[in-house]
């Protein structure tokens, strides 16, 4: 079995995460990606510390399954070596500043002539176009202009980042969804065509939620700790020794009444203010206090099992070494293993793709820089090894 | 101009959030998405606050440009009715706890049978199998379990949910991902298959980063604020007036000279520990005060024009309403009004799709309960309005 996208080639000329985590799932579900980077150089991640080796574990992870050529596209003769690459390709997907391909003579309306069913994706932090499309972005960047770090945090506290790159990866999916849709029409149509993805825009998306609830009330929301806006209980709690999650969202009274009477409180269950989430959530602030006070009462292990047997959905707050030890995380094969020059292997997240009749996950390990430009200019492009001996004392792979 | 995935049939039974996002995406690229509901309740989110008109918000936003049909998969004439909708259908989405559809005779087993080409994909908490399959999940259950919580908040403190639901929308797009993936492998292959999603496993997937630096230093995460692990300033700052946000990840000294010089401390850009990422990042605790002071004696506007001129990326942190107001935002009009019954129109978070050859975004508006339930049995089955009365009159439809 293959992976879904098996076939498809994906040329990446692509940094640091969006990008990158946008081909690797790419890569994951089966397609072939060339990843291009700048000689001697090589993707900014390659040094993001942790490192393994040469590399760092974050690059090792994002870039798994990937070839890499180096190919400096800052020079005439690597752009002319890139445009003969294109047409051998399905996919285009980079993540510079907008006008930097165009500085290189290497946008859309030029390739395209070259090869009419590319599907070129760019990834920008606010998009090809607009007040603050030249404008460098980062991760944080579009968390904090997107609304989400203004909604994360303790109630009348300081605004929280999330603590992962959501707004790199989050586009990262939203882009790679873009490209296989494109792909699709690509069948119908004929013909490839120009995406412009912006982490800005993938942000507001993501949060739609809390815009609904600004449309329906007019006020605007902020961080309220680990709460849900419009459901109870629906939070963290402290328990003798740590902490542990609740979740009810339903009107049903049998289950609010199962929770109270599996946590020894059916008093609970037959108060009027509780019989549904509205009123409990109308009475969010003293519900969650006397929760929270039968709750300190014993250990998170004690509650979590009680509150299973009665069906409400619950779970352990996770710390990353205990969600490489949870048995349903290791059940699913959730952390996995890749070769790795330096370490032998390596542990990364897996994907979260799991296909009756294809198959999917990490291809590989990460490339070393540069470790297939000969392979691949020689294969596509017919170069002789003289060719590729003069291209790199030149500077140009 | 149509989306890309035009002429593409989604059934879609999905509830609440992760399936329903995921359908919602499908039909901002063009498919056709009928929603089937319970008749007389529909799909609980139509009740999750705060109410606009018959709907809440939150479910109007998510729902735009579906159908609805009404259809009672718990008694046999409804299970009959569903499966021979299903060779009419491209994709089936559902996110009910795992066994649920198996028990109404609807499992990918017996419709592939009378539909081999049905991409049938199951979202649910923990997947379809392992110790923790049957169990119910929600939103802040995959949060907690996954990881992210205990890498978000302050420093020593208690762990942060992230305000928004992304243990729901984030598996909705990894499983449209999929959904689009399977379709085009079914052009090759002529079969559909079946794609088993875990909230959890897309949790874990997200936070890649944190387990890699967990497995090259052995040290377990927590939460730093709004900092990033490995990049330095890459944070929010106090402002005279507001909170504001920079990142910096590169190791060109020019850029962080270029940071300092703008913010009238070219002293900074000369002190050898600061002189890379990997220096900034070890002396981040002292480095941040320094800043901090700098940053407290303007406000947020003078900070960030000075920045902006120097090329360093950075921006507010908006609240929600300012993310509505932001000048980008609206340029690229990330809120968009889509039509609805009792309010005229309805603002809603925009589809972050751009693509050059193809239209996206909400098709419409939501479908209030069992709109298009005539409709879509009269045309896809060419059932009679005798047929239809008497369906109704059961309960089934």
């Amino acid at each position: 079995m293959n992976g879904p996208l098996h076939g498809i080639r994906v040329l990446d000329v692509s940094r640091i995460l969006s990008g990158p985590f946008c081909t690797m799932l790419l890569a994951d579900l089966g397609a072939e990606v060339v990843k291009v980077e700048k000689p001697g150089a090589g993707d900014p991640a390659r040094t993001l510390g942790p490192a393994v080796g040469e590399d760092s574990a974050y690059f090792i992870s994002v870039n798994r399954g990937k070839k890499s050529i180096t190919l400096d596209l800052s020079v005439q003769e690597g752009q002319r070596l890139f445009q003969r690459l294109v047409p051998h390709f399905d996919v285009l997907v980079e993540n510079f500043v907008p006008g930097t391909m165009a500085r290189f003579g290497l946008d859309y309306q030029r390739l395209e002539k070259l090869h009419p069913g590319l599907v070129y994706a760019s990834i920008s932090g606010f998009g090809q176009d607009g007040p603050a499309a030249a404008r460098p972005a980062l991760d944080i960047i579009v968390q904090a202009m997107g609304g989400i770090m203004s909604v994360t945090g303790e109630p009348g506290g300081e605004p929280m980042r999330p603590g992962a790159s959501l707004g790199d990866s989050v586009s990262g999916v939203f882009t790679a969804l873009a490209v296989v849709s494109a792909l699709w029409q690509r069948q119908v149509s004929g013909h490839g065509q120009y995406i412009d993805m912006s982490m800005l825009d993938c942000q507001v998306t993501m949060l739609e939620n809390a815009f609904s609830r600004y449309f329906a009330t007019g006020q605007v929301p902020g961080p309220i700790g680990t709460r849900h806006p419009s459901a109870t209980p629906f939070q963290a709690f402290r328990a003798k020794d740590t902490n542990f999650v609740i979740a009810l969202i339903t009107d049903d009274i049998a289950t609010w009444r199962r929770l109270c009477q599996s946590i020894g409180r059916p008093d609970l269950g037959n108060d009027p203010r509780f019989a549904d989430n509205a009123g409990r959530t109308k009475h969010v602030d003293f519900l969650a206090d006397v929760l929270q006070e039968v709750f300190r009462n014993q250990p998170a292990s004690y509650w979590l099992t009680r509150l299973t047997e009665a069906g409400i959905p619950c779970g352990p707050v996770n710390d990353i070494k205990a969600v490489i030890d949870d048995p349903q995380v290791k059940y699913r094969g959730m952390l996995t293993a890749i070769p790795h020059a330096f370490a032998g292997t390596w542990q990364v997240a897996n994907t979260p793709f799991r296909l009756s009749g294809s198959t999917t996950g990490p291809a590989g390990a990460s490339p070393r820089l540069g470790e297939h430009t000969r392979q691949v200019l020689e294969e596509l492009l017919g170069l002789s090894g003289h060719d590729l001996d003069s291209l790199r004392s030149d500077g140009v792979i």
